[in-house]
């Protein structure tokens, strides 16, 4: 492994825009004592991000019996970031500011068959391209970067979508064919991941040096920010905690194996149990799972005894999965995050915390917080926002070779 | 997250020394090339390891067209660490040379009842005595460090054994204890973490960023390495893969809960599956582990169908887990480690890579190699070792003012 002086200045880069972004404005002590770095090391990569656009001072604070304190915030209008979910059915892209609020939100819809790569990429463009023009019609954002998550197996060091099975997508250069598109850096990766950085740097995970990301919706994963920075495994493919096993030859799983953690706590198994404990239950509606998990959830948070045990049920395997989490690799949180978590939100979080004390060892479980995502927006697009900014952070020339000033 | 220059210096001392270590004598160019580091860079390291005494100037190698380039080497003799391993019923202490070469082996018996702290920091004092004498009689060994691992649950930091459930230990201060009696520094770690560390530097893992190191005994663990480091979590207790659920509702486990993998993976789970299939078979040696799963080994390398079906079954379950890590952490390489593995060998791992590629997604399995561990010797004592080792190179002061030049 290489360490350079290069990677740890990004992270300090990273640490003090943070801690900006969380609470502006700040005094350069302030940030000195948030980050742990020295006074000195503060002063010269606020001086780089100020140079960059992305932060300004923005007056004094008088200091007790010293000269006043300048302090410095994040220049919110200073340029933005666009961060696009690209999923089955839809695109969803949304424009941020710089201190990373929602500035503009545009979705395009993808019909069954509008699955060829040059029809996919249109949509992505077409709905970059509505934000940008939403934001502000007289003066076009600065967009420093476009952030785009793609499920499946996806390359981001080469910008290319490797497997995107329901599409039959093989080795599609998704970033090449956007760059023939959009005049911005263009950052490629999954919505796992984007969903966890999201976490890290604004939600649950802020500060935090290990934490689990576990997303519930049709499929289920467990994005690992592990030491503080995502956990990638050497084919960036970490995180497949669906498919690890909890009941040696259960319930099949559409991956091929049998008695998987998704074929117990993923939406359609959600439905399955439902549909076994209460075959004519007027909460199935059809093949619907969003509607379906959508009642299931206000049924349990009403009381309704089918609704509350089918939450039991999910929440007795999901809490042994997740102890697994907690023993394996002692995190400080675990969030529960995605779709089917926020429909079935706090019945389900009580009966979870209860069956991971049951699973856990005593030492990791007391260390471990199981929380809710307390991030109110679509965090796979901040997530593919923040990959973007992440982007702007790691570029080696930081004194104006890739960026302009800032001109008005 | 902090990250300090000092970090990145203690890391790339590391990066230097190990390949030195594994391949000596080289060119300042060569290391370059091997750490990714600059030729800069690696001239500094260089010269603070040699003023350090773990270095020293060999000579020089003819290079093609130009100047003869000088060659370090590691100074083996140039000091000695102590890797002291404190099991349940012995205290097992090895002398290394700084080449982490073997000079001088101790044992210490510890009796049942003879658990009491004093009783055995008595024990670790004299097996470090002893391994020291043995080593030169003459001139005794330039000792750096003691690395000491304590099984159950220990605060590294603060040196502290803050659980040893089958000596009834709570908190007791065993680095401070063994200060009173050893002049070297103390460091204190749990022999997982010392069999992962071991693997990293000079075993299977040597080189990879994402390595697991499954140790097979009585209890059963995963050491982990992420990002080329010990993923130790937030409390210092990562690594009960053991005690992750593989069977929901299973067997019972000596942790109370059920279902664990330890219950079908380790020592006396294996031989509750040879009870349950051949109850009256000859490799049952009372209750005695260690005569027993060689025996099985024994017998399943010569083809004795009972043991056989013991191993397949017991390859079966520990495929599944195996499976699970390389699903949700993705590493390079899953090394079976500790002497379960080694008594089963070659079946055992035949068997599992077999019930790995069934359970396992096709591109992490793809990207992973499993494989018996390759150190000869004992890799908890040497990984204890390594601790001292890593003791001394992230100490702050490099220039002689915590260890005094080498005299002769």
């Amino acid at each position: 492994m290489k360490h350079t002086s290069r990677d740890i200045r990004t992270a300090n880069r990273y640490a003090v825009l943070r801690h900006l972004i969380a609470k502006s404005p700040a005094s350069r002590g302030e940030l000195a004592a948030a980050t742990g770095l020295s006074q000195a090391t503060v002063a010269t990569l606020v001086a780089e991000l100020t140079a960059l656009g992305l932060l300004v001072e923005v007056g004094f604070e008088e200091s007790a019996g010293g000269r006043p304190r300048s302090l410095v915030a994040v220049d919110a209008a200073g340029g933005a970031l666009v961060g696009v979910d690209v999923a089955e059915t839809y695109v969803h892209a949304e424009l941020f500011d710089l201190a990373l609020g929602v500035v503009a939100r545009a979705e395009e819809e993808l019909r069954p068959g509008e699955s060829a790569p040059e029809e996919v990429v249109a949509r992505i463009a077409a709905a970059v391209g509505a934000v940008v023009a939403a934001a502000d019609a007289r003066r076009p954002p600065r967009v420093l970067g476009v952030g785009v998550t793609m499920p499946g197996q996806v390359d981001r060091e080469r910008g290319v979508a490797v497997r995107a099975a329901n599409w039959g997508w093989r080795d599609v250069p998704l970033t090449a064919l956007l760059g023939e598109r959009l005049p911005y850096p263009v950052h490629l990766d999954n919505p796992l991941r984007a969903a966890t950085v999201a976490e890290l740097w604004f939600g649950a995970a802020r500060g935090c040096d290990d934490a689990v990301v576990i997303n519930l919706g049709t499929g289920v994963g467990a994005g690992l920010a592990l030491g503080g920075a995502l956990h990638r495994g050497v084919t960036n493919s970490a995180g497949e905690w669906g498919h690890t096993t909890l009941v040696l030859d259960g319930r099949p799983c559409r991956c091929g194996d049998a008695g998987c953690v998704e074929a117990y706590v993923g939406a359609p198994a959600i439905m399955r149990t439902l549909r076994e404990l209460a075959p004519h239950s007027a909460l199935l509606t059809d093949d619907d799972q969003t509607a379906t998990i959508g009642a299931l959830g206000r049924a349990a948070a009403g009381g309704d005894p089918v609704a509350v045990r089918v939450v039991r049920e999910t929440a007795r395997h999901l809490g042994a999965a997740v102890a697994d989490l907690v023993n394996l690799l002692n995190p400080e949180v675990i969030v529960l995050s995605s779709w089917v978590a926020a429909a079935l939100g706090t019945p389900l979080l009580t009966e979870v915390r209860q069956a991971v004390a049951r699973h856990a060892l005593g030492s990791p479980f007391a260390a471990t917080e199981i929380v809710l995502s307390p991030i109110p927006t679509d965090p796979v697009s901040l997530g593919a926002a923040t990959f973007a900014l992440e982007g702007v952070l790691s570029s080696p020339g930081l004194t104006g070779t890739t960026l302009t000033p800032h001109t008005t």
